[in-house]
């Protein structure tokens, strides 16, 4: 294996006693972001003022960002391009899907996607008014809901919840068959798992870059078009930055040349100052080496868990080749499970009303920290007293 | 004068040898700022990873930022909410007022507007189609304009270019008397001027906090609804974050309370922890404080110009009334002018065909720099050779 992950856990720096396996909701902080941060603030905010704009290149920071991050998705160069939230960028994707098949009105999506996605889609679908649709079906039965109705499959390829995986290349094929065109969330898979937009034929894909990606809390998005479609898609979300002359200050919208049209108003400097630190580690990773090791991770956590804890039950897909970098438990008293596993200094996530989740994230979690969590955990298991008050199932407030 | 401008000019990081005259553009950096986003990333971010949602206030920050900038724009408490773009928070306020008027089709706004809003507009008009439609006049032509098909009157309070403003709550008086919502952009009256958003009784109002409110490149945007609109408004920009319940996901979008339905996806933590050290200077500043100083320096800037340099005509509204918080020139070889002066310390910004605009922001720019612009100004007009092909205008490229 060509990575030496050693060498990149000690680029991050992470807290003394803690296990971080909640990556796949917020990455933890590469060592270097701090002082990037820290110049791009004082450094170019603070000296050059207005003029950083150029001199400090913050004006092609989406576009040379989205090229580093297209590399490890299987983009064309020039096809990626960072800004807004991610919810934004669904929606930017899906108006711009729709209004290329405007002779259909389905769009299909399915109950494991993430609720935003479909929040999105919901608020598009009453915009557009006209007969406009969005249709879910259960992950499972995506495949077969696949008809010549179509105008765009939407999909998350990882599910937030579970970490189980769609066949993307299967999926594109099957909708393009149809005539549709199809929008991959890929928030679950940058920097999680091999993607490749491009061999698999994807029509447009978004994704966030503050869970594997590592670029901190509210880190920008990215939206992806494949190229023969670049140049058609016509943003409903027009902003300046989109233009194909920002700056001449023209009344009427002309759309910028390709990926650039994706644009929409002022990037977030600060926040991409740390993507941009961030990716000074992505630049030397070999996905299949992440892929591998994400695996002999994951496999190893869920060996340990079911030797040691008989009521945990795997709610992710055994096979990894169906799933993403997360693996994820279910058990009645889950949030409780879970506040006591972070009180020994082992972090995951709960999602209601059962679900345990935990990141595998190669970069900077080792085999020893896998066994020692599934340790903490097989020792919780064997002596919480659930009846006990403070062990109860509540709803978790955030 | 209750504000000592003294005391505020040491609260910025500003460079050596440089007469800040473009914080209309990007405000400079408050001395607070370099170690507040410093602490949010090593000791937030860093130290605390997922939890500092709950644990720093992070989640919370949005509606909290959001009632400190509020009080600057004479917004009621919990009507103002940070995040996104600009460009986008004016999609969101535009979209949500055409639901409020689903029996009219006509958005009126002027030329003198932003381009963007403009250009968000036309992308809004072309999804909804159903025979929606933008209209433009110029500025002076908005209030005859008003008549019974008005949907939305769109308008940027203080024009960008020339810094003529409107008269708010006389175009609101109008509008609504025929029936249509106001939507207002405040990009260049935040921090800038008094604004009375509940005393004039607008529906909507967006803005952006890098300008005079000094957040950093990419700082977040802020969205203003009603409180008599905010529960019925409906975002077509329906993301996870403004659902009544984020954390229960949901498969169906339930708007959230007021003005929490206008957040959309996870905010941009790092550009509101700098906003937040901007903050606590605001918190201290009466806008009636700002207002008079800054008519002070600007009324001396024109009398400065107008005594030494008879080739530059004002192309701001003489009447300081009758503008916002800055100052705009005309003169045929203004870009070359502009280079001129910022080669000499004095930044201002150019915009084509012929403005040199200059910004007047109390907080950091005194009576001192003022007299001192004008005379490299002064000098430049009497010894610069405008044959000379250095001197030659050419388009600015950005």
């Amino acid at each position: 294996m060509a990575t030496d992950f050693a060498a990149t856990r000690e680029m991050f720096d992470l807290p003394e006693g803690v296990i971080y396996l909640d990556g796949n909701s917020l990455g933890p902080l590469p060592c270097a972001a701090a002082a990037r941060v820290a110049d791009c603030v004082t450094g170019e905010w603070g000296k050059m003022l207005i003029t950083a704009w150029n001199r400090a290149g913050w004006m092609d920071l989406p576009r040379r960002l989205g090229d580093r991050i297209g590399r490890l998705i299987g983009a064309e160069k020039g096809t990626v391009v960072l800004g807004d939230t991610l919810s934004i960028k669904v929606y930017q994707a899906l108006a711009s899907a729709l209004e290329l098949r405007p002779d259909r009105r389905v769009i299909l999506s399915d109950t494991g996607n993430f609720p935003s996605d479909l929040y999105m889609a919901d608020g598009l679908v009453r915009t557009l008014g006209q007969g406009y649709e969005l249709r879910t079906v259960a992950p499972e039965a995506v495949e077969d809901a696949i008809g010549p109705d179509l105008a765009v499959l939407m999909l998350t390829e990882v599910d937030y919840r579970t970490g189980r995986k769609h066949d993307m290349a299967r999926l594109i094929a099957k909708a393009h068959a149809t005539g549709a065109l199809v929008v991959w969330d890929l928030a679950h898979s940058a920097g999680a798992i091999e993607v490749d937009l491009a061999g698999a034929g994807a029509d447009f894909a978004v994704g966030c870059t503050y869970k594997y990606l590592n670029s901190g809390p509210g880190g920008p998005a990215f939206i992806y078009v494949a190229p023969h479609l670049a140049e058609k898609a016509r943003p409903a979300l027009s902003g300046w930055l989109g233009h194909d002359a920002p700056f001449a200050f023209d009344l009427d919208y002309r759309p910028g040349a390709g990926i650039e049209r994706m644009r929409v108003g002022t990037p977030p400097i600060l926040q991409m100052a740390a993507l941009d630190a961030s990716m000074d580690i992505w630049d030397r990773i070999d996905m299949a080496d992440i892929r591998a090791r994400s695996i002999a991770l994951s496999q190893a956590f869920i060996r340990g868990v079911e030797a040691t804890c008989p009521t945990l039950a795997l709610a992710s897909p055994r096979d990894p080749a169906g799933r993403g970098s997360q693996v994820s438990l279910r058990h009645p008293e889950g949030y409780a499970i879970m506040q006591a596993l972070i009180a020994r200094g082992v972090i995951g996530d709960f999602r209601a009303p059962d679900i345990l989740r935990f990141g595998f994230t190669p970069l900077y979690t080792t085999m020893e920290d896998v066994e020692e969590a599934t340790a903490i955990l097989a020792d919780i298991m064997a002596t919480a007293s659930w009846d006990r008050p403070d062990f109860r199932t509540r709803a978790k407030v955030t």
